[in-house]
């Protein structure tokens, strides 16, 4: 007979935070024409980086440095921060692992926005928290609602994301020191700053404030998804405390490689966000084409609003992958509404926006 | 202030399983000659993996398919079995601590070998698992304490590499099935079969058995530490339940890549088989001529009996690092008699040939 689970493990739900699109594209039984579902960087990352994954992949034997030494001291010199404030992870969806588990024992409260990253929620019902969710405001995360609830429940954990995903709606860094101000003792400010090369204001760097841990990452601006590099910036003891339960050897030493290369080429980045805020106006102006509204994005991507509710988006969704294009609806209502649409390049959209009026026509027949 | 870490984390000891080569490198303030300190393959990945690799950097910006479907498949075929039989996960060690939080909650008992795999050790005690350690017997792991030890407590996992690490012992299958037909109830075998390539005759995978779950890796044979795959083997329903706490995208897109296609070339495992099949016996030469005993090894390094106390052995390790030969001497006593020396190129072992005898000096110089 199989040994038990836990009864922790053994209560939770066999959950997929995503289903990616290969397993789509598996189902489908073809490809998608063009990829614009995950808010990847479909710009590819530095050319510098490329070589030095190259080059980092003859070494591959061996194993990568448990301390990211390089990537550490090059993000703390980027950011003139201490490496001592700096994590670096398996992507920011294992340093939040990594952070629930430190932080959230059974029964402590977590405060996020319906609708939010669907990830982090997993890594909290994981470890048995209890998620309290308040709703969006205008389209954005809450901050009074997420400080109001949290002291209410004697949260441990607020998460926000700033820009947020999926809605791409930004605070100002006004917003968020406010919001630091106000937390309620005792608990932390989960910062995801996933979209932070797109957003031109980020709240300033305060990396000893014990209250807060920034996150981001190489997968979005960097165009490094596939690598699996995240890092947190804070206070040094909580930064340490990570030791007591990460992976160690963890980041493989690829990936650190091409993470240094590509932080290190921030010119590359540069050029990157001009093009994403160029692929940004495209889609809007796609979308206004059709009549759709595009919610106004500080990110990678923009959150389409089709003008009627859940199931009709569904349909405008679902229609879209009928016609090999990969887009997203991670939403909640009211804001699921909206699709998702990742900045492709030029030829990406342009095929996008042959396929969306298409689109709207069959979601409009299926519903009529 | 700092929000509380949880009871658990807060208690838990600041460890570091292994600390890396490198961060030895930024100490010592030069590199080291030679690797033969953490079991990689200095043969490096086949050429084949390589240029996959290589090709897949170039679609870094894109997510690793979460679920691993083309290398669990090919795994799986590889293997006969199932893919509902394999999980692929962030290296044996990410995999190892999945399964400690599914199955050891607080106060569970976790049956281990004194001195065996450390970071083994390091997830038990991140879960609040009690640790139960049996000496080793004759230089192996003893089947028979270990059931002993955990029928008496009531034990939820015991730990057994086969090949062992770090004494580089085996036991054959026979004695492997035999332990398995007398597990107690509700206890599950993790058996790390990490150096599985370098043993010929590894018992037979009865992949639906519920009562083990076998744990292989790319980075030993395979040549790929850095890129961070390990997979595992078990019943479909306890690979299924990982699902519930795994990190869905923590194997990246060039890890797969060259781990598939590492996998397909056959034919250069078995020419690494060889090489380090020689390598082992060039390195038992090498001490004999220096009146040093080789302990038997399966796997691709050799413990060396130094003939003395723990403090001996550790003087001839910290000699050899400083003449640049980072050999390690992860032991307890009574096999801390002992250095542990992976197979290099001959030109490396030719260079350690030269240094044992200075390190050996020095050594009897500092306990004479």
């Amino acid at each position: 007979m199989a040994p038990p689970l836990t009864a922790l493990v053994d209560s939770l739900p066999a959950t997929v935070p995503f289903v990616g699109p290969e397993a789509q594209e598996r189902a489908r039984g073809r490809g998608f024409s063009v990829r614009l579902g995950a808010n990847e960087s479909v710009f590819g990352p530095s050319p510098h980086a490329l070589r030095a994954m190259a080059e980092a992949a003859a070494d591959a034997w061996q194993y990568g440095d448990p301390e990211c030494h390089d990537l550490r001291t090059a993000l703390a010199d980027h950011l003139c921060v201490g490496p001592e404030n700096v994590l670096v992870g398996e992507g920011i969806d294992g340093i939040l692992g990594n952070l629930v588990r430190m932080l959230i024992a059974p029964g402590d409260r977590v405060v996020t926005s319906a609708g939010a990253y669907p990830t982090f929620n997993y890594h909290v019902v994981g470890f048995c928290g209890v998620l309290e969710m308040v709703p969006y405001r205008d389209d954005h995360e809450d901050p009074e609602a997420l400080l109001t609830r949290a002291a209410e429940t004697g949260a441990r954990l607020i998460y926000l994301a700033n820009p947020d995903n999926p809605m791409g709606t930004f605070h100002g860094p006004e917003v968020i020191t406010d919001m630091l101000n106000r937390l309620p003792e005792g608990c932390l400010l989960a910062l995801d700053e996933a979209y932070g090369e797109f957003a031109h204001r980020l709240p300033p760097l305060q990396a000893d404030d014990p209250r807060v841990l920034r996150l981001r990452t190489f997968s979005k601006g960097y165009g490094l998804a596939g690598a699996r590099v995240g890092y947190a910036i804070g206070a040094p003891e909580l930064i340490d405390a990570f030791n007591r339960v990460r992976n160690h050897f963890g980041v493989g030493r690829i990936s650190q490689a091409g993470a240094l290369a590509a932080l290190q080429d921030q010119r590359y980045i540069r050029a990157v966000v001009d093009e994403v805020t160029r692929g940004r106006e495209r889609i809007v102006q796609i979308a206004a084409d059709q009549g759709l509204t595009a919610v106004p994005s500080a990110a990678n991507f923009v959150a389409l609003d089709c003008g009627h509710d859940g199931g009709y988006a569904r349909a405008v969704m679902q229609a879209l992958r009928a016609r090999d294009c990969f887009v997203r609806m991670p939403f909640v209502a009211p804001q699921d509404r909206c699709i998702r649409v990742t900045v492709g390049k030029p030829a990406d959209l342009e095929f996008f926006g042959l396929q969306l009026p298409l689109a709207l026509d069959a979601a409009s027949e299926a519903s009529g």
